[in-house]
């Protein structure tokens, strides 16, 4: 389905880094949501860039939410979210049109599209359209939260730096809620900024891994084959631009691991059904069992850097030396945090939609 | 879309570990492909357990392919492969049937399905249900093969022992294909086995990590957003019984890499544009770039375990000792093997029938 | 989708006339309901061939549920139904496989499939594909009753003789369940059958027109755009072989109304709001009312036919003369009404789920 | 999918009629198509309102293709196209706002969106939304244009007076084209508009029949079940505003036909195989056999007129008196007709694509 994912609640995505508008349609979503813009600009703001760890491409991200919002609720029918582009430099392209930037798209989508591919600030390929996709999350998680759902992603490790891990979830969620930069231990969150600042000097860029918790999930939301909650949400998550990994729970630290140490054993808590350990990452069989969703996701350094690199100008099939030029983030891990988070609140809307009904969202 | 999965060709499944019959419908496969029963036989042969390292429940997986299959090619309509259950002992279930084990759905699928699900050996959930899958799998690649795309994996580690990486690919995917238990090095085949053998004694169980190659898909398959080579493969991949990570070519190792390091530079090799690296495994934006498919699959301990777990009673919500009896997979790395081929076959045929049509498949 | 229609719930259809099985894949539903199979063979029974107006083939369409269902209930998992071929002659068939039989599929499925189709017996195409399809409408017909939602189709005209209306709804549709040939004037019924029995003398064949009331809908089932009521029906209604026409309400009789006649005006009635006239058929804007649901089939006549005809042989590319033997319908309105019934629980289902949830059907 | 149709290519629309704009993304269209923005104008032309016959809002239609068309031509990313709504007096419809307007959605919306929805002018149940429809419907026939594939509509009836039938079917398509009251005898044309303007002066409205012809359509495209041709236009085609009614080819007529007048035999002519007769509407089996494709849509009469009705105010649920103001259409049967082109385009465009690629657009 390409542009368009979700079944009961999806979302359709548009747009180019350099042309008029970009926006997401939000469709399936219950009716009567009350619809927080300040909200959703805040959410917006944790995906701009920061001082010297980020491109200089700053934009203000004036959206318009132009359909499915009346006298301030969702009316149930399709949410159009539209954002200009206000602060683009096509000319910085022009002259590198035909030369594949490594690790970028611009030669598999010259495969794809026959040279027709918007090629300015990276097209419709460009992490310019994570905005519009923040905006649907950031309504979905609106919604999500009036059900006592939360979602917090912190950057578990960056520039080869370790933040310490989960420990009170619920408070921990809440922390990361508040910050620009979204470590758990704030000094280390110092050591990864002046990190990312260090490569940038070297005209160099760092990647990281992202590590996202979900809290208050209800039991029993998830299928069998194939739409896991495991197989959706990293199908969702896999579309963010640099994301070349995904585990949950223990992940590949579990492929080590004897069945006696990974079987997380159940017990009886307050009444509740919990397990001791969770390395399933609250996921057993595709389907949530009621512990919190626990997943990581690896996103790769980002390519754009200006050091000089090997390419081919793919017009003419020929090698190249390519110098980028343009304003470029030499980390991106920091700001696709808030990317995971919006994507993961629109996957687990569908899902509960899915087995409640699209109303379900709306009901307190 | 929950049992049925992908586009232009879809695969739906069916069946619980100890119904009457399981199955795979495969729909949207062009006409004229000649389907050779061995080759399938074949491919169920190697997910099939061996001696020592796996369950006592051996099944004579009879296929029977009883529609869209005529005059030994397909019709272009459903096709239906049917295989029954033939050596089930139900009983081992009944009295631990609200006990929830460790690792396993039981209890997720108690939430879900409200005690209606069908418990016998897992269920809807078992791994019995990948069979069938293997036969969808199997027919996917004899068209695959046709059009020169080849799809290998091996056991990368287990037990915590490694296997050596891929070296020539294509010779790599050959030696894979006849081999029961998938090593690139035998020599290492044999310390894993017998590692495996040694947990089983423990009445224990064991992990790994697969890992996949695919080469001659052309370049310019797969979409931006949402329907990434990654993302439509992981989403079928998770799936898997088991599979709790999944990562592309460099993977989570990318994430403490440089730009400079992780970024694969472009070159022409015969007049061919490659890369000199393959850090991106082959996907740059979602999109194949013409360089071998190159992923790795977590794979889980097989959560039964003969040594007795902490569990609760979910029905009467209670704690209680478990210990399994029954027969199981002390891993199931090795058989998980060609079930991985299976299911990235059906996904690179629906993506390729995307782009170019279902007709595609059967052109020479 | 092609042979899988539906979101929330699924069905996917397959099998070919003379095949080994046909059968049928229903997905979604909710676990906890009770599945009873007289039922399920009391709809059959009303599909099956009677007499002298219909084909001599008469199949006793033993179906087995082969996944889905245990201790006599949905277990919330995909159902699947097969049902053996048992009474094939495909010799009948092999004379004239490239002689287009005029009305038929044949030399469409040539094009499409190129000659690898199937042309036993329509192959794919058959109407005996609506057996299966009559056991999952069945199973979704057991849902809706518990829900109050009833379904009832007769045939409003046949060999150009009309039955009466519809007048009390809830009595006409209980009196439709318990009829072989379904008028509701019975003495219409006896003329109608000799008019079928008159055509089959005269190696001819009839058409008629099928009209369906639903009742028990709640209102706001539906979407404006593109999921109406009347779309996904229509879509599901014109897969049923020898459809060409569907109308809602007033249909194509409101094509010559005035507004002022055509608008049903609304009312209060009993604290209920009801419009005065249906000329609507319960629908507006793609969404339930709340009023009856009432929708006409136009089926065509049967396409074979015992008279010669003039047709070519479709592979030489020349004109032939065509001679149809073998068994078949007259007349296939009777038998198609339990068809429509089957495809429209199924729809609704889906529809329900969407708003409610999968789990809604279950509830009590 | 609810906003969301098509597989392959997909349309998804979003927008109310007096929100801030409304819009369409059209997505899976092959990357190198010329994008004539005067044509999509054209289209859009001839679905404004004409003189007396119409209602007096008439938008300026300002569209803007915001994404996925760069330097003239698609880039084979989401096209999204978008219409600010210029001509707008909500203040008409504060007063009634919980009216039912007999024939309109408003009650039925109430019951699904519980009061959240936009009320105003029919908000997104507007036939207003079928602008956007139009411009992407213009987009697929400048595609299939080039495929010399072209589409045709004709008023067949409207008022209860009769156009004559399509006859020599290419140049009567071409006609067509360039009419704003789209009927094929001129002299009929200036009848019907003035029984409109008749209709109109008592308060009225009335409706009609529209008739659609495509030629040009390879044979073989289309699917058995259940995404037949007439069962994937249907779908679509029941998603216009006020259309009750949809049949194929001979359509109801054929229910009163014997098999042996309503068969098209078939015969060569000039090397190719045709049909006789075309009762068959041009599909067989759901797919498309080289005839031309024909179908006729019903057009209820328009909802909104000035006479006095019966209703009740649905929020305090008592019976009230409506006299209803604003702006109407007498008739919307004239401006409906690019309105189906466009959907049918739209539709053929995914089903070429589904079975020849979405590359195959662009191929010359």
């Amino acid at each position: 389905m390409k542009n368009t994912f979700g079944n009961s609640i999806s979302i359709t995505l548009f747009g180019e880094s350099h042309g008029e508008e970009i926006g997401v349609v939000l469709d399936g979503f219950a009716p009567g949501i009350e619809v927080d813009e300040a909200y959703i600009a805040q959410k917006l703001a944790l995906r701009r860039p920061i001082g010297k760890i980020s491109t200089g491409r700053v934009e203000p991200d004036h959206f318009r939410i132009v359909s499915g919002v009346f006298e301030g609720h969702t009316t149930g029918t399709p949410i159009c979210v539209l954002i200009p582009n206000e602060n683009v430099r096509s000319r910085d392209y022009e002259s590198t049109r035909f030369l594949a930037r490594p690790g970028h798209a611009d030669y598999a989508a010259f495969c794809k599209y026959g040279g027709y591919e918007d090629y300015r600030g990276g097209g419709h390929f460009s992490g310019r359209l994570t905005a519009p996709l923040v905006t649907a999350g950031a309504i979905a998680q609106l919604a999500l939260e009036k059900k006592g759902i939360r979602i917090g992603t912190h950057i578990a490790r960056c520039a080869g730096i370790a933040d310490r891990g989960f420990e009170n979830m619920e408070r921990d969620i809440e922390a990361l809620a508040g910050r620009a930069f979204a470590v758990l231990d704030e000094s280390i969150g110092v050591k990864i900024q002046s990190a990312i600042e260090q490569a940038a000097a070297e005209g160099d860029s760092v990647g990281g891994v992202l590590e996202t918790a979900v809290t208050g999930l209800p039991a029993g939301v998830g299928e069998p084959w194939f739409d896991s909650l495991e197989g959706v949400l990293s199908h969702a998550l896999f579309s963010i631009p640099a994301i070349k990994g995904v585990e949950f729970g223990g992940g590949f630290a579990m492929a080590d691991m004897r069945g006696s140490e990974a079987n997380d054993s159940f017990a009886v808590q307050n009444g509740a059904i919990v397990t001791g350990t969770n390395h399933n990452g609250g996921i057993n069989g595709g389907i949530s069992n009621g512990m919190p969703i626990l997943f990581r996701c690896a996103v790769k350094p980002t390519p754009s850097i200006y050091k000089e690199q090997d390419t081919v100008d793919f017009l003419r099939r020929q090698e190249e030396k390519l110098q980028i030029s343009g304003r470029h983030d030499p980390a991106i891990v920091h700001r696709a945090r808030v990317v995971v988070d919006s994507v993961t609140a629109i996957v687990l809307c569908d899902m509960l939609a899915l087995r409640y009904g699209t109303d379900y969202l709306r009901e307190v």
